[in-house]
């Protein structure tokens, strides 16, 4: 993921391949299963092809979480983590980046450097972007431009979760107008997909959470009906095949288990069902099921960003916000300056959230 | 499966309601694991919403092999085997049958008795269908009414394996102009992928097998090279990925192992990468892969008969034929009395035929 919602136009920039070394707090994870810590930092000037960043509004994903947990095999320590960022554009390098995926994944710039130090140590950049600083550096096609009214405590949501939920139901899915939806986890994620799903015309949204707390919020957003697996002594997906006489249209798995991923895809109608797996398991963990599952018609994919490319497509999904086709102020739950970035972590793994922004 | 090509007018039957027993040869299979018995059948009058028909060519499919074997946890013994079958309609019964699945996976008629007897025994159905046999009794639902000119010791084949590769290649997958496919294993229903690739516009088509004497054959039908997992070191899905730089557009597993299934869907580009499931697996197997695979946008399917409907493709496979769009007389490698039916099925086993035709 890359830090997508950024209000960048170069024109404006005072700073173009400025040398100077900008000093700003940021929240360095020093190594697994600690909190983070707020430090002072050093921030490099932009190289070519990078874009230097003044964080305005940042949120905490559960996929900074997962990284910070040690889980993670691709997790760098130290390193500054934040995904879902949106800032202005401070200074840029010059010059086309290309194939970043490589570098990103070890925690470097596309040259394989770093622009970030702290008491004199390198600190690892994340998923190219490390929003959890007043500044940072990030390759020149990690960055879209977006309209400069947006609310940047907002649309930062708009880099990773909303995104991702909505367009597993528009893109990946294709949600057909009078469809019977499942939606597995009533997260930010499967609250977007609902929101997808209503959005497609779907008659029939089942969202299904162990938590009732999150029934209500679920139904604002579309749900047509909300259901606990503890409420019920068959598998779940037996109790949906029930209730939909046959199964699903379509069916989402926005948890990251891989024994909820085929209950989704068993809860699908066969002939036609399509399940889309949004969550993501843990790293080496496996899917299964009978290969009679497919075979008898139902279709089985995942999606990543929700089927969006990153740099066209943020900035349409802001304008849709700003029209209000879709909804973003409803996921944010809590609003807390940037000191409190592990208060943020704490309400995220309480369940307590649905998305926390910090402002910068 | 059901009886799919069946030369069926009731305009021209002799026989309605007709109370008749008739006596004509069949293959019993009397036991799991022990090879067909020639036998004296008698051959009950059709009921209402029933048909019984004058079976001219049947061929001998894995699936049958499969139910004999004792490994098919729906086989009933004693039973009359056979699906891949054309004849022409002896008699009919009077008045519209439903929901036929429910008897036929217990070798029943849908009214929940059976039509064959033999030494005073009742004999079970198969799949509906029971072609072994010189008459047989189908549900009427079950029969399609073809081309009349049409040769039936051909088109027997598209009562199964033919119209399900080929339809996995068209409408399943709905393979592109310009792609690149994999086809595992190169049977007779690999060898009708590879001919749907091809009608589609694949441009490069890469066939699998441990057998190398499959291949010209496989070329023959489209394939544009052939190889052998034996023939590396590497998994074979990374082989296939590093041959197609990153991956092939289409794949299709056309054996029925799990282990198989998992390559050829890690055998796909990921982003828009299509696996299809073709063969059928033993009872209980189980396909498994990382989620990653699917979250990185390959999507995994399955297929049953191509995704063809019976009543209604059947006639439009069969014109396809005989305007040549289809190839149908290049899968038959053997043709046989009936009463041979089990050289039929031991020229499968050993791997020398594709498909053995019993005329009747």
């Amino acid at each position: 993921m890359v830090l997508r919602a950024v209000n960048a136009d170069p024109l404006t920039v005072i700073h173009v391949g400025s040398a100077e070394v900008i000093k700003c707090k940021a929240a360095v994870a020093w190594e697994a299963g600690k909190p983070l810590s707020l430090e002072e930092v050093e921030v490099a000037p932009p190289k070519a092809h990078e874009v230097r960043i003044k964080i305005v509004a940042t949120a905490v994903c559960h996929t900074d979480a997962y990284t910070l947990s040690g889980a993670d095999p691709e997790g760098c320590f130290p390193v500054i983590l934040g995904h879902e960022g949106a800032g202005i554009v401070e200074s840029v390098g010059e010059g086309v980046t290309k194939k970043i995926r490589i570098t990103q994944g070890k925690g470097l710039m596309p040259d394989g450097t770093r622009r970030f130090t702290c008491k004199g140590k390198q600190i690892h950049h994340f998923m190219g972007t490390s929003t959890f600083s007043e500044y940072t550096v990030v390759a020149d096609i990690s960055v879209a431009k977006i309209d400069a009214a947006a609310p940047l405590d907002k649309v930062c949501l708009l880099g990773c979760g909303i995104s991702t939920g909505y367009g597993a139901a528009v893109n990946t899915a294709k949600v057909e107008p009078g469809s019977t939806c499942a939606v597995f986890g009533l997260g930010g994620v499967g609250l977007a997909v609902i929101m997808g799903c209503k959005i497609a015309g779907a008659s029939r949204i089942i969202g299904i959470d162990l938590n009732k707390d999150k029934y209500a919020k679920a139904e604002d957003f579309g749900a047509t009906e909300c259901i606990s697996p503890r409420d019920f002594k068959k598998p779940i997906q037996e109790v949906l095949v029930e209730m939909t006489d046959g199964g699903v249209d379509y069916s989402f798995e926005c948890i990251g288990n891989v024994g909820v991923m085929r209950a989704a895809l068993e809860a699908c109608h066969k002939g036609w069902g399509v399940s889309v797996i949004v969550g993501v398991a843990a790293a080496g963990q496996e899917i299964s099921t009978r290969p009679f599952q497919l075979v008898t018609g139902r279709t089985w994919k995942g999606t990543a960003f929700g089927g969006w490319k990153s740099v066209d497509s943020v900035p349409k999904l802001v304008t849709d916000y700003m029209s209000k086709k879709i909804k973003v102020d409803e996921f944010v739950t809590h609003t807390l300056p940037f000191d409190k970035i592990n208060e943020a972590f704490e309400l995220m793994h309480t369940g307590k959230s649905i998305r926390t922004v910090l402002k910068l």
